[in-house]
């Protein structure tokens, strides 16, 4: 149930970051996309061929030292359902190698479609008596703006089958404020409204360590909210977006955690995708460069945290 | 640019209303699943391909008297990517019957990760200088929780492709109001204040009947929030759900459409599709009986609302 196993994983390695995988083609090394357009052209298919090479040459760099990757559903859909079945495959290798996946996707709906949702991404499908996987990850994002018709469905699941979910609170980008800043009844702001909820919804779902199976997403590039957050959500584990490219830095995700170094998993995306670019170095080497990246976050944030303990 | 072109499919044909393609096993013929089940097993290949067929039954039948179809994007992820490779080639089907597609996939990320969103659903997606299609739907349902950010991607696509978006309001489902009925700054609910939102975003994408290309969804479960937001939001079109199986009937759904019977489009889903087996008709003839309630449907709110001019 809940975080759990996560958690114990991120103690384990030492190690509180996830791998974003969003894979724009921009990203992968010329050698790889050659071979795939080569055999199924400038296509749908060889996009996702590409893809899908690269993704498990990263993820066999950096299984050991992270707990988990955080592939961004909208750079799977961007290529049409074969992407999406790029998408498939990568949960699956992944998980197969012992990470802790979380899919990207932000999925809202009313009840029984959010159900739909639920049983597609972390839960399981059933086709008329026989019970299958579609996706499989371990946790999903998703978006709370219909209420809690749309997170019961997932609660079921993150109870029955061990998964979790992040509810989106306070988002990364430039303009989250428009909406989520705003404040309800002269008190309180809708991202903290939102970090409320999910305490309330986390309750059902709670796990050994003191985090509960409802975690929100906090963006790095707004530190006093991620400071207030932590303060007034202390069952409610945080998703960190925006550290690296977005502007965030060590310092400001630090904030993210509890006196344990625990509560807070963050992710880098393109930092580590775009290493060897970076470095400059052999494309061959992509993976060994992103693994050389995934390492000096890892212990920048642990140089400001501490040691983790559970 | 903008609603026009599903303005003048809706004009033509006297009918404001759109089927929902929300296709559960549940509703689709044995005959049809025993075939595919056959064929592929009890797999998900075999679940999307029972759909598929399902599907196109249904187009087959409807094309000529409904103006749009709306796929709901989580009742194919839940058969992983064979099932969303039906939606593809649902959509496909669709549009190549003169359909006006609208996916809703509610759809919400920050920037750059929103534009690939907007390129896999309305837009299209550059393979190192080829420009395939992926999804290819005329508009696509989002949630603007993000803010202008996670919006503005799709307007430069409505503006250049001749496409449409449809933006979360006021839901339908039983908790909407946890959220979206709340009061910002002692003045507005949330649901006001993002179809305020349409409303700016649409300015920059407006079409010749006086409706932007950015609609708003708002559901039909809450008339008098329907009438109000009617009369606030002049130029933003309306997506309606909640008709029929949800409770809401032709009188309270009369109050989404201008004084021409323009501005909104009503959705029913679960009551076309599932027409054959509330007729208890022959299950053979379930897209003649689909066909027969999507007419009746479209007389009961004609009958409220008038010939529809634009």
């Amino acid at each position: 149930m809940a975080f759990d196993r996560l958690i114990k994983s991120i103690v384990e390695k030492q190690n509180p970051t996830v791998a974003g995988l969003d894979p724009k083609l921009d990203f992968i090394p010329d050698y790889i996309k050659d071979k795939a357009f080569e055999k199924y052209g400038k296509t749908l298919e060889g996009a996702a061929s590409a893809i899908l090479e690269y993704n498990k040459g990263l993820i066999d760099e950096l299984y050991d030292i992270v707990p988990a990757v955080k592939p961004q559903s909208a750079y799977y859909e961007m290529y049409g359902w074969q992407g999406v079945k790029t998408l498939a495959e990568t949960i699956s290798y992944a998980k197969n190698k012992g990470l802790f996946v979380i899919t990207d996707a932000k999925r809202n709906d009313i009840g029984a479609t959010m159900e739909a949702y639920a049983n597609a991404h972390i839960g399981t499908t059933d086709i008329c008596g026989e019970t299958v996987q579609a996706f499989g990850a371990d946790a999903v994002t998703v978006n709370g703006y219909l209420g809690s018709d749309g997170i019961n469905p997932l609660l079921d699941i993150c109870s029955k089958l061990d998964k979790g979910i992040f509810v989106l609170a306070k988002t990364s980008n430039p303009s989250s404020g428009e909406l989520q800043d705003k404040i309800i009844n002269n008190r309180t702001t809708i991202y903290e409204t939102m970090g409320k909820m999910c305490e309330v919804w986390g309750e059902k779902v709670m796990g050994k360590y003191g985090y509960s199976g409802v975690g929100a997403v906090v963006g790095a590039t707004y530190p006093e909210q991620l400071k207030e957050l932590r303060n007034k959500l202390p069952k409610t584990f945080f998703l960190v977006p925006g550290y690296g490219a977005q502007g965030g830095n060590a310092k400001d995700v630090a904030l993210a955690f509890d006196k344990n170094g625990l509560g807070a998993i963050i992710n880098s995306s393109r930092a580590i995708m775009c290493a060897w670019k970076k470095e400059n170095c052999n494309p061959e080497d992509y993976a060994k460069a992103a693994r050389r990246e995934a390492i000096r976050m890892k212990n920048e944030i642990i140089n400001y945290i501490g040691e983790i303990k559970c």
